[in-house]
């Protein structure tokens, strides 16, 4: 059985004991969290959110890509969000490669080369990195100025979350 | 208080109780998910993933963007991930406004236009939409051939999740 298989499984077991039928779609508590891919975190958890009180966004590092801005600006204009996290973590894998190189190794591997993605987002410097999101983010034009974003560094050892940028 | 200073007392509690120092960086299970960013969705309980077993990849809509695109190709080269899942959902904000006239009202209310983002991806029809995500995902030139993508649409009223693409 493959892994998708198992979570399928899995899922008819989280139906069966559902009990959030009547959330609505605007999140409760008005948060929107931007934070890595890793594995070893759960936003939920990490933060005491439950289901239907934040919008949770995540790709490799937890950058403020053209990705992230569009989905914070739907979250912000559309959905009333008001507070805004960001949050990379130690033992991070954007740490263990250099961006120029992993192109070429991309394209030396597959043979070709791609449009996209164009840049990777590799970072030398993990609270560097946070502060730069941070004002990238409160930097965009079609964000509302004076909006609370804060910026963290969790620790994968700890559970604990440092605050870097606000 | 504001929101953000509640999760980081929630966080505090979280860190106590802490048990899970000894991770490693690539997921467990080899599994990525992208997913829609939406605050109704827990990923690791609707699927029953544990920490560490999975890469987390989520924006608005659940859309393989050049930032998912990014984040999968790390995931599958330098993590070792082999399955990739895509999630849609019911009630979604991607259904509730068109692309063109979104970015126009964003001009208008702001009096600016921005570089990026260039596109918010709304979508008319959410089966036909994974299935674009799929797609994409296994066309891309940097995502090993024949990698199992698979495609749902979870229900926010249910639990459930409904298989679409494959």
């Amino acid at each position: 059985m493959s892994v998708i298989d198992e979570t399928l499984t899995a899922n008819q077991e989280y139906a069966r004991k559902f009990a959030h039928a009547s959330l609505p779609m605007p999140p409760g508590r008005k948060l929107a969290v931007v934070a890595c891919m890793d594995a070893r975190l759960d936003i939920p958890q990490i933060l005491g959110l439950k289901i239907g009180e934040a919008h949770i966004i995540r790709n490799a590092g937890g950058i403020a890509d053209e990705s992230a801005l569009r989905s914070l600006i739907i979250s912000q204009d559309l959905l009333g969000t008001e507070e805004f996290i960001f949050i990379h973590h130690v033992d991070c894998g954007m740490l263990t490669f250099k961006e120029d190189k992993y192109i070429s190794k991309l394209r030396k591997q597959t043979g070709v080369s791609a449009v996209a993605p164009a840049r990777f987002y590799a970072f030398d410097n993990l609270e560097e990195d946070v502060r730069e999101q941070v004002q990238k983010t409160k930097a965009h034009p079609w964000i509302r100025k004076g909006t609370t974003v804060r910026g963290f560094v969790y620790d994968v050892k700890t559970g604990k979350l440092k605050e870097v940028a606000a």
